[in-house]
């Protein structure tokens, strides 16, 4: 590599930290990055919370993922949990552990990424604060705040039968969009090998863009809870699991509807991390826009969640990377 | 091992985390672990935000280290950043990324240890949410929220020249007690080795006990600033490399009297990771409980600071961390 794209290792944290800050959005804090803490505020009285960790072997692969890839989805993930309480975004803290190797460009490309998902998807939030590490791992752990200016919280719990189940998003794309890495971009000995878009068409290029690069509906939970959902979720690990805590944390069924997932629903209903919303919303409300009705809510039977009423029997959830032993690549 | 230690990767992540959830505080939280997001009261309608991440390796050994002792110090330093503000710490969030063959007690240690740090140092703080995820590299993130309870936040940047320089808490006894573990606790071949109390004097004891359970005054954080404390910070890096960021921010000197610190100077000026406050008070007042004299702040000068009149010549920290290669331990 060239002396214009130092190793972190070589530089100051200082000097690190300026590559970051100046291509993040400007500060909407009190007090912004720099002093011990951040100081925000906190419209309500209330702040919403949550943190999410994308480790390098498990969670991704830097051939199959740019810096930038890494910054969006750690950014995404995050605000797809706010979004999910019916809250609305108004920070990010970023906690980086990086191997001293890694390059000035490649954290550069990281807050460009995290930049971008923040203007794309939760406009006025803005990264307000962070920690830089070495380690061995590449690790990128995102913490995310956010405002329910005033809503009640939409928990997991409020489910009532009767009520209409419904999602906003993509459901199996991401799940789709990783096969495609693994059946296309693994070379001989399952080694991952850079993506070449020109190979693929149009429809598993979209796939992978939401794999590598989710955009889950985040103004939609604020929405959803001024329509009255009871409760709501982010579709993190799979329609079916995900809909059966939401079940069991509101002492219901879940009844899903197949003919409503489109024309895959094996990966609509097993896939995770397109970060959609699932809500419930009393019967009768029009739900808002971006939600589609896929089933309904019923007395707890003998299954938390069946699909056309039945059990399901599919796998509720497919990864490959927990058994996969190729190492981070 | 035996089958009443499970491995983490044996076990679901509903299972760890029921391990680690048993052992915590009572969440005092409006909406606590368990949902998307924590919802958490901000009474002044601000909060106040930090993160800070423990890494296998460059930041501790497992031979040195128990799970108490890293969930204890993973809290502290969070709770010392929010302290720093002039703020009372309300709530920690805890993403643990670890190695499939991690024991459960090792997770259940380190629980107790986040818990008993919260009890003595932030009554009334509590973990209210966190993230698991698999690792080679054992990292603990925590994100420390707080309240400043309608005070302004005590910033770096406002020492006035004319102002006493306090601090609260011990100054370089982190650092003795990581001289004690790389000097009487390495093998022959410069590896850790478990640390055997009895052969330390109660000297050494106590500066070990500061190394791996830093026990910074949180408390007197907000007490700082209801006496009207101008800046303070946390002294993570070392007293001079730390009071050069409150001189750079301030655009001040802060001229330090080394008489002040006790028998050893030198680790007090270079040694970080004691955590405790330095914070700059008019002239003619009171010194909160828990603060004493160390200097005065200056008009700008030709250095950050200066030690009994003259530049430091001391390394401004020691980290033999970062330049030591014999691998985790």
């Amino acid at each position: 590599m060239t002396a214009s794209d130092p190793r972190v290792g070589d530089l100051t944290e200082g000097a690190v930290l300026r590559g970051i800050l100046e291509r993040l959005p400007a500060s909407g804090a009190l007090v912004g990055p720099g002093d011990d803490a951040a100081l925000l505020a906190a419209p309500d009285a209330r702040v919403v919370a949550t943190v999410d960790t994308l480790v390098h072997g498990p969670d991704f692969r830097l051939a199959w993922s740019s810096s930038y890839d890494l910054g969006w989805k750690a950014a995404a993930v995050n605000l797809a949990d706010i979004a999910a309480m019916g809250a609305r975004p108004t920070a990010l803290l970023v906690a980086l552990a990086m191997p001293d190797d890694t390059r000035l460009s490649f954290v550069e490309g990281l807050a460009d990424g995290l930049r971008a998902a923040c203007d794309a998807l939760a406009p006025g939030c803005a990264v307000e604060g962070g920690d830089l590490t070495v380690s061995d791992t590449l690790t990128i752990a995102v913490t995310a705040l956010g405002t329910l200016d005033g809503r009640r919280p939409v928990l997991r719990s409020g489910a009532s039968p009767g009520d209409v189940v419904a999602v906003a998003g993509t459901l199996g794309r991401a799940q789709r969009g990783l096969r495609v890495l693994f059946d296309r971009f693994t070379d001989a000995a399952g080694t991952p090998v850079p993506v070449d878009e020109s190979v693929l068409s149009a429809d598993e290029r979209a796939d992978l863009s939401v794999q590598l690069r989710p955009a889950p509906p985040v103004a939609l939970g604020a929405r959803a809870a001024d329509a009255g959902a009871t409760a709501m979720m982010d579709v993190s690990d799979g329609l079916v699991l995900d809909a059966s805590r939401m079940a069991a944390a509101s002492g219901v069924t879940v009844a899903l509807d197949s003919a409503s997932l489109g024309a895959d629903a094996t990966s609509a209903l097993s896939g995770g991390e397109d970060h959609g919303l699932l809500a419930s919303f009393p019967a009768g409300v029009p739900l808002p826009v971006g939600f589609r009705a896929i089933g309904e809510v019923r007395p707890r039977g003998a299954d938390p969640v069946i699909v056309d009423g039945r059990p399901f029997d599919g796998r509720s959830g497919w990864d490959p990377y927990r058994d996969w032993d190729a190492g981070r690549g």
